[in-house]
């Protein structure tokens, strides 16, 4: 990091630059054991990596760039060692992919569940941040990636229970070790491109309705447009992909909204990670859904249970 | 907060801006219920009040003010609604008192021990920051308040079982709601007083043990001019009153080290906190506690139990 971190952990607490012409984000998330991760599906490594992944996504969801993290963690009195050292593998192992100085934190241990909460610093230059309530009517809608991939690798890992060599699924890579779109998310506010920006943490329908919410505006989805997580398994209806796409959380794209006179530049692609318009943004606060074969149907906010479903 | 804060909780992330010429200053902080606060003991206002008084603490440490907060809070699901307006009102009454904006966190349930994590950001211009690795030989060690109070008041607490009315005592008060130290923590960066600064969460033995690790120093430390506690109950020895101010947590009291030549601005009182000169560091590594009838004795580090004395 250079120059940047004056002090790093160690002191009473840690002292850190924010460039000239700034301004600071600041994120928190609580992961916990039983909600966010469950014991023996889950790898330390894995616990880690979603820990922060979830954080550098706030991050990603302002157009900013991450710069430091601290990490919090509450620590089963049972946890081995082995486990410890896992989990700040994939602290470590995220945070130098994304340029991220891990410079502080605090550790307890307990009796109960384990915890952990990731509080991450990040910079944007001044008045760039994009907000989730810019969207205007007539605007596209955009979102990165492919949505229900998450969630159909947790459904893979479970009927596996944890078995190795099923990594090599793409799902449950993507289940396991989400990347945050935080160069995307940069790319768009630079670019002044994005109206609305917010990322995909409990689902397309669920957080498209907060976009829509904070910017009081509803949206035409068209279904056939939204990327599904293409699984090729027989009896997987189409419809079940759909809801996935809707439904599943954890997908961790970004999900944006453009001017009609600024959608061609959208690219196909940014980065090798596929980019889709997938609907309009209208004046009227209905949220609708238009079905593969022409329907239109409310857009029900399927929220996202996480182990539960 | 004026200008200083363009978005709060609501989007991905808050957004706030640092001042110029300043450093960010940041620290986490853990409380765990069976760790740090007991259910039946610790009212929930005092639960919130020092869950963030220990993080702003660690701003004080550096000499620095503190701006925003983010309360990450992990709920037992059969705390009661009364019990989480009770804390959020303890948070906010701290913030308000301390010039504090909570701007974000995260909020989760889960069956099992509570446990919140309190991040502040505090800011500090640039090279100001006063750290635990600066004393030299020679310097003079100054404390403030009166040390062991929150131990004593913890005792006393337990003694009548969290009974209504005990908050009447000063000792009662100092552990429930302790007063973490910001602007003497700045009066002593800006004006350039201290050479090292600290603050006693763990007790005096431990915290001033650390400082000196830090500086690569020893210590003289003078028993006779400890602040303590002051307990004016009968069978309460000295013995056991020194104890206590060695070896009692969480008085948040600071300890500083200050070159010879300046000593002399170091006042008697400090906003109607007393500051006493306590000793003096040395160049040989070796902790000592000169005891009232003059006497050498090696410092032990007695560290803090937290709940197990």
């Amino acid at each position: 990091m250079g120059g940047r971190v004056p002090l790093g952990i160690g002191d009473d607490a840690a002292l850190v630059r924010v460039a000239k012409g700034h301004e600071l984000i600041l994120t928190a998330d609580l992961s916990i054991e039983g909600v966010h991760f469950l014991q023996g599906l889950h790898p330390a490594r894995s616990v880690g990596h979603r820990a922060l992944a979830r954080a550098l996504s706030d991050v990603a969801a302002m157009g900013g760039k991450a710069r430091f993290a601290l990490i919090s963690l509450a620590l089963s009195r049972t946890a081995p060692r082995r486990w410890v050292e896992g989990f700040y593998e994939g602290v470590r192992m995220l945070a130098r992919q994304t340029g991220v100085a891990i410079i502080g934190g605090d550790t307890a241990r307990l009796r109960g569940k384990m915890m952990v909460d990731v509080v991450v610093a990040g910079e944007v230059p001044n008045g760039a941040a994009v907000l989730r309530s810019g969207a205007l009517p007539g605007d596209h809608v955009f979102v990165s990636g492919r949505l229900g991939l998450s969630a159909w690798g947790l459904r893979l890992l479970k009927k596996s229970s944890g078995a190795t060599g099923t990594a090599a699924s793409p799902a449950i890579h993507a289940h396991l070790f989400p990347q945050p779109r935080l160069e995307l998310g940069q790319f768009l506010g630079a670019k002044r491109l994005a109206t609305s920006l917010i990322d995909l943490s409990d689902g397309l329908s669920t957080d498209l309705a907060r976009l829509c919410t904070s910017s009081g505006v509803g949206v035409r989805l068209l279904a056939a447009n939204i990327p599904g997580p293409e699984i090729t398994v027989r009896g997987v209806s189409r419809a079940r992909q759909l809801d996935l796409s809707l439904n599943g959380g954890e997908d961790y794209e970004l999900l944006f909204t453009v001017r009609p006179a600024k959608a061609h530049q959208i690219p196909g692609r940014f980065k090798g990670i596929p980019l889709r318009h997938i609907g309009e943004i209208r004046g009227s606060k209905r949220l609708e859904l238009i079905l593969p074969d022409g329907k239109t149907r409310p857009l029900t906010v399927g929220g996202y249970d996480h182990f539960r479903k």
